[in-house]
């Protein structure tokens, strides 16, 4: 009976995505879905990359969290219209939410939406949310084991950024393994080397992303 | 409709808890939830518990991962009996789960039985799983915002490990920050600092463990 239910809500989310998507499309929007652990700094991923990508692009962010507004305040402090999703106890963010938050943009003078979602390495990626394609990011404090251990989020995903590259001084990380693991299940995925907080390898990975949103707008 | 769902499926969830916790009280075992995100240091954790607990007490492991055996075998390693359970994709173990597999132990001959949850800071917290008490393990790498920001995971827990102290020297990150974020939704919630790694603060932690389990048998 559970996993009837879960079908259920699953199929309407997908309804609700495939809409988002299409309302955004109207107004050329490109929604991207940034996804992974407490702590792996997708903020400051985002905050990285809004300033590589502001020149070309009107940008927006949602930011999901279960409670409070730390991240929206930190997006808001760049000037980028930010409105924070507080999901209440949910550990994903579901189609419905993003929809019912499109209207909080003007979203014709939009051209890129950043929606990060929940701190989470399972939910997430099961959850559509209207996105034209979506980010992993792991960091190396979190260990190589991520991508055996949590295929699910770096199988459904679009690319894969290796974010805290600074430290793997400090920490027993093989970047070969993860690299090995995440070819297994996402043949021809990328995978790119970054820190947010030293901007090592956040050129490439900007180039890319802009490729894949003038790809989306064409 | 999806919350009245969820009700039942708690509430069940709920009833087998309990079960599991007779059970395990008539066989004088107990149980301890070890929740955290991916890549928090569960398993070096419960690795570097073990060798400062098994003098007193035999100590089994049950390891909750989506997919794979790669914790277990390090438990295994140790010479400590270990049980891998694959949740096939689900974020959280339920209580069902905990009761399937008992009868892979021989509960006559524990003191102590080990329960890491799936990685996650977020649904691991709404489900009960017999346990006599949890710990909540947040590693320095994940940020000083965690509690503010997934606080059901540090309101429902019995004591806070703060692991990979030593890459404090490394990180942004505000010890105070977080033990007032955790003493506003715990008060009274005992904190560590502790290293898996270099052993820093691991006989404060296993002794305030040792006092726990010795209760929870008497």
């Amino acid at each position: 009976m559970e996993i009837k239910v879960l079908h259920q809500v699953m199929e309407w989310n997908q309804d609700v995505s495939e809409r988002v998507k299409q309302t955004l499309a109207e107004h050329r929007v490109c929604l991207i879905n940034m996804m992974g652990s407490p702590g792996a700094g997708k903020t400051s991923l985002i905050a990285a990359l809004i300033e590589r990508l502001r020149g070309e692009f009107a940008i927006g962010v949602i930011e999901g969290d279960i409670t409070g507004q730390i991240d929206a305040e930190k997006i808001a402090a760049l000037d980028i219209p930010a409105v924070q999703l507080n999901t209440d106890g949910a550990c994903h963010i579901e189609a419905m939410s993003i929809e019912k938050l499109l209207p909080y943009f003007d979203l014709d003078k939009l051209d890129v939406l950043f929606v990060e979602n929940i701190g989470n390495l399972v939910c997430p990626a099961e959850f559509a949310i209207g996105e034209n394609f979506r980010i992993t990011i792991l960091s190396i404090p979190e260990g190589d084991d991520k991508v055996a251990k949590y295929p699910l989020m770096f199988t459904e995903t679009s690319c894969l950024a290796l974010n805290k590259c600074d430290m793997l001084p400090y920490f027993d990380f093989d970047v070969e393994r993860v690299r090995g693991d995440y070819r297994g299940v996402n043949p021809g995925g990328p995978l790119f080397g970054v820190s947010a907080k030293t901007g090592e390898g956040m050129e490439k990975l900007a180039e890319w992303i802009a490729g894949e949103i003038r790809a989306a707008l064409a």
